[in-house]
């Protein structure tokens, strides 16, 4: 170690467990407006799926007339869009629900962002000619195993109703940030559905079916349901759409401070619609201000960057919550609403700091 | 991505704080006798000093009767030995404790071991030739900046009573397994003292300095001390050797098994002695059961592994403990030491899963 070799520190992944492998994405760590593959969150039901690029194909078949096997350059050649899409898993923050749930331990970086390019699902499904009585499409990874407390060996599979299906931003995505998807993110092809909680966004595509019936595959009858009641299975309902959210990524949780200004940041998104409002507290909910949102972060399905200046001159321990709120109206509850297994946790983010 | 090359999942450190670096080791995943220095944890007060090996002198000054500096070679050619030895931050599992703390929000993995080589500073202050009024010896590192709460700037520095740097042990490290020391880690000397909490550990030594008076640097006088009323600095008493402790790596907390065997499995480690017993709960402290702890293991100053087979064949919510005792007879306690600055957690260790 000279002193032209000055030493790097960065972030990393990290790590839930490795099989399958599951790892964070450091938020706190994240200013760039897309994240780097290397520490885009990886979260498996199962081992790597083993397949070629070299001899792949799609296929889709089903309620269709016209069933039909896509090659990567068929597909490739189609009209294609690029969208910014946050991906975030419905487990994230999953540790924050009191009484705790089972499951991975998320914290708060089960989520990611950045380009997706790729061909709108619906241009696919157009050359294959729907059957009047189609209703849903399933879309089928390569990947497959045993999960605990589900019988049988399964492959990934999810399906999305007609409308969602067809929808324009719906792709079947094959480049993430303008270079292929890197192979633990879906390579060679990987469906988005902006604005539903990444479990629908199948990785390692191996076939597409049409249905003309309610698809109940494990990962939708079984994973992937709010079970709102501790002790029976009433009133479950899907996951589908992102619950209005917010992470506050500085200052730390439990950071010791010198008094004086403190910028506060973080990142907000929704499922529906845009954020319109991002609201800070630095005593414990009693008042709230109007956090700055960053306008050239505003667009397509991505989240927002917000900040705020804090003047912390008092000495002491205080509470700091942010509250996001979308067009839609939705704004994040005090308390998350709890379910058996701990999907879709957005109550207000929370740090508690000291200035000293 | 072929058949040929299979996607790898490994570990990584878990940023806490990047200017200061603060990263935790994956304790969970760490299956070898010694971490492999990139997965060490790096704890640090300040950004990372700038020094060059090309121009290293290591000076001993202060009570002796003979100053002498010494040359990294002539260091190395002193006799030395080569010892494992656990470093612990003593903020390690401070997130556990209630009511939480301020300050880097550790969890259990502020903790690696490997083996260490050097000279005993016992040789090099022989060199010197203490006075009769020598009291204390100083170590102070190459870092130094400005830490909230305490006014001015400081180098990080630490003294230790004779006796203990005396200690035939007690050691000027050049080498970590079988290397020169990581830069991050203390290159080019880092001093070790086993069985102390790893702030005394002082890396990238600056210089030696015996005193004839108590130190009351900041970093022992202030920080690194147990205080432990909330509003009240009395009873205070310095952080200095590690408790008892344990931490179960396997299963993961909150972590969905099927019915069946499963083997429990952690490390365990003290700074007095040597691990006696090691007890685990499987029924939240109901009953104990011992379990099997690896001979090859225990050895120097290093943790041991342990092992206990548990057969879960009833579905249903289970919190596992682990706890401790030492040939000292200190047990780990049921709740830990509550003190302001969170340093010393070792409360028995607990996870909870629930077997499908």
């Amino acid at each position: 170690m000279t002193n032209n070799e000055f030493p790097i520190s960065k972030p990393y992944l990290k790590t839930k467990s490795l099989f399958p492998e599951n790892q964070e994405t450091p938020i706190s760590f994240i200013e760039r407006d897309s994240v780097d593959h290397p520490l885009f969150y990886r979260r498996n039901h199962f081992s790597y799926p083993r397949l070629s690029h070299h001899n792949y194909w799609l296929p889709i078949n089903g309620a269709i007339k016209k069933p039909k096997i896509f090659s990567l350059k068929e597909i490739q050649q189609l009209p294609a869009k690029t969208i910014k899409v946050v991906l975030e898993c419905s487990g994230n923050k999953r540790k924050f629900f009191k009484p705790p749930v089972f499951g991975e331990q998320w914290g708060n970086g089960a989520i990611s962002q950045g380009y997706w390019k790729g061909v709108p699902l619906r241009i696919l499904i157009e050359k294959t000619e729907l059957k009047d009585d189609a209703k849903e499409v399933i879309v089928v990874g390569y990947d497959f195993g045993k999960n605990p407390g589900i019988d049988g060996i399964h492959h990934f599979a999810r399906s999305l109703p007609l409308e969602k299906a067809l929808h324009p931003d719906t792709i079947i995505a094959y480049e993430y940030n303008q270079k292929p998807i890197p192979f633990k993110h879906g390579y060679p092809l990987r469906l988005i559905v902006p604005g539903w909680y990444a479990m629908a966004s199948v990785k390692w595509i191996q076939q597409i079916i049409v249905t003309d019936s309610k698809f109940d595959g494990p990962f939708q009858s079984m994973e992937y349901v709010y079970y709102p009641y501790k002790d029976s299975n009433h009133d479950s309902a899907p996951v589908t759409i992102m619950n209005v959210n917010s992470t506050i990524q500085k200052p730390h949780n439990g950071q010791i401070l010198d008094s004086g200004k403190h910028m506060i940041k973080g990142i907000a998104w929704t499922g529906m619609g845009t954020i319109q409002m991002l609201e800070v507290s630095t005593d414990n909910g009693q008042t709230w201000s109007k956090a700055a949102i960053k306008k050239d972060h505003h667009k397509g399905y991505g989240w927002v960057s917000w900040f705020y200046e804090w003047s912390a001159f008092k000495k002491g321990e205080y509470t700091i919550l942010s509250k996001a709120t979308d067009s839609y109206n939705r704004s994040q509850p005090m308390s998350p609403v709890w379910n058996q297994k701990g999907y879709g946790y957005n109550g207000v983010d929370c740090i508690r700091v000291k200035v000293e």
